[in-house]
């Protein structure tokens, strides 16, 4: 072939929030297929907040994502070639080795997806790791009941967003925190939340005036102060789901949450999970989150930003900053428009 | 009566580690007993980390401890006038309005004890609210299995101590985290402890050798940077009790575990408790502890320093100072030698 494939690579670890020369973009020509080999063009690339963490540089031999190693954001595209009795040209899939505009791989680590059920970019959101996130952290953890009051953090965000309206599919009241008066509206007029509350005004008030019965459950994608701020409004025997701490992965040591002591106080606990803990119930809670959007109950929503590899540093810096509404998805030159 | 009753009470709330100063001792005349009323003369005060937690200012009204209130040190004593018939001369009782030679009360926050099960320093400890925070912490939220590894920080403390051992009853293994090499010794030679680090030499490699197979159960008694450091060793699915921060209770700001999120690496929760959501379980529990203590499988240990009520101050520094080894107690003037 002579198409020639741009990939991302890891440079240099990290100092703070990534800078687009901690990476480098190499060029390679596209690999032939070996037998049981298959091509993808890739469409989309996820930004995840958390892919941050694995640029540490541990010392250790087992070291994720090392120097020079592509980048490890996740991807989705269309097998365009496939000596795979498993993967017919046209199948969409997600998966492979990183970040670059085509792949060849044995498949393994390819998922076919079906886009009746759902298009792509969903299925790289709301039906991918960042809604399975929400769904199984939110009810294996969380167990909400109906009637209950829960708080989410990055409310407006890929996993927050889900969060927020499966609860109110429990029957429980979502209450979204968010960065931008936009998001906040976003989350209550299309979401349905039952409140928001933007951060950069007074957190604790807000939270007051949000959750009169207090908070039984809180669902953090940020951590930093602002957990520290929501545990002031724990109700009696409340759970605190640690998904993530957004606002600490570029931060050179982590915020721990000084009101912890409050877990006492208030009979509470402060749980985490780790989603692949869930990969033999994936299949079921796709179909049922499928359905529910079908059911008008569960809207996904992305943030699709056009660009090369080469953009990614930038995109994930938008995403720090905010700047997303929902699963912020790079989209490659191969994509349709 | 012409006895003159020593008491001391709240003059400042303290900055810091409590000083004489933030104290003052009142004397006043025994009052006459009116109807229904009972007069203890008092043999210990309760000497706990925790009290200082109710000495600062809230502002609100309803704050438990206000200046000029009687320090709220737990004390117990013997009934030496009743005219309550509950209660006869000579009756063993715990309980009253705070710290002083003699209380008169209506008898209602008294309880009696039973001297045929246990000395009523043991009272004060093992099978008081100390002993009863070990007994319900790990047992209903740590749940501790055969085989398990139980690390406590303040094992030689009166709730650690005790802690170690009912985990060891349990079939677990017991580790002590604690301040000295005597009071390791004491653990692991006296109390049966399986290992015992003292946290003033290497803590982390203390811990890689006395747990191989890691932390299932962790008991926190002290919290800041100790905490952190023990949750770098948590096992897949581990507890972390909240029982306490006693070295954070003389600071200004409390220290947030910066390594809350392995809580998601290892799947595990962090969960506090009140005591007094149990308190129709203490008999049951009493009575099983004092069994266990029969049997010789459960130790209760004090630390006895003579004093009046006007020591408290610095028997609680010595405290801090981790000058005790298991419960300590003030014995007063009235106490039998």
């Amino acid at each position: 072939m002579t198409e020639t494939n741009q990939q991302l690579r890891l440079a240099a670890f990290p100092k703070g929030v990534p800078q687009d020369n901690d990476f480098e973009v190499t060029i390679e020509a596209v690999p032939n297929l070996g037998d049981g080999d298959v091509l993808v063009r890739n469409h989309y690339a996820s930004i995840d907040p958390s892919t941050r963490t694995s640029w540490v540089d541990t010392g250790s031999f087992h070291q994720a994502v090392k120097l020079g190693m592509l980048v490890n954001a996740g991807t989705g595209g269309e097998v365009i070639a496939s000596n795979n009795p498993a993967f017919s040209v046209g199948d969409m899939v997600m998966g492979g080795p990183g970040l670059q505009d085509y792949s060849v791989t044995d498949g393994k680590t390819l998922q076919k997806i079906d886009i009746d059920l759902a298009p792509l970019t969903s299925w790289m959101g709301g039906l991918g790791i960042t809604g399975l996130t929400a769904y199984f952290g939110l009810l294996d953890i969380g167990d909400p009941k109906p009637g209950e009051t829960v708080v989410v953090t990055g409310a407006a965000g890929a996993v927050g967003m889900i969060v927020g309206q499966i609860a109110r599919i429990k029957g429980a009241r979502a209450v979204g925190i968010a960065g931008s008066d936009e998001k906040c509206k976003f989350l209550t007029d299309e979401l349905g939340f039952d409140g928001a509350v933007n951060y950069k005004d007074d957190l604790y008030r807000g939270l007051k005036e949000t959750t009169p019965d207090r908070i039984d459950i809180v669902f953090d994608n940020i951590g930093g102060p602002m957990l520290d701020t929501i545990m002031r409004r724990l109700a009696m025997r409340s759970r605190v789901i640690i998904s993530g701490a957004t606002s600490q992965y570029n931060e050179p040591e982590i915020y721990g949450p000084k009101n912890y002591l409050s877990l006492a106080s208030f009979r509470a606990r402060m749980e985490g999970f780790i989603i692949f803990d869930y990969a033999d119930q994936y299949q079921k809670a796709r179909e049922e989150m499928a359905g529910w959007a079908k059911e008008g109950k569960l809207i996904f929503k992305e943030t699709l930003v056009d660009g090369t590899v080469g953009d990614f540093p930038a995109v994930m810096r938008q995403l720090y900053a905010g700047e997303n509404i929902g699963k912020m998805l790079l989209r490659l030159p191969g994509a349709p428009r």
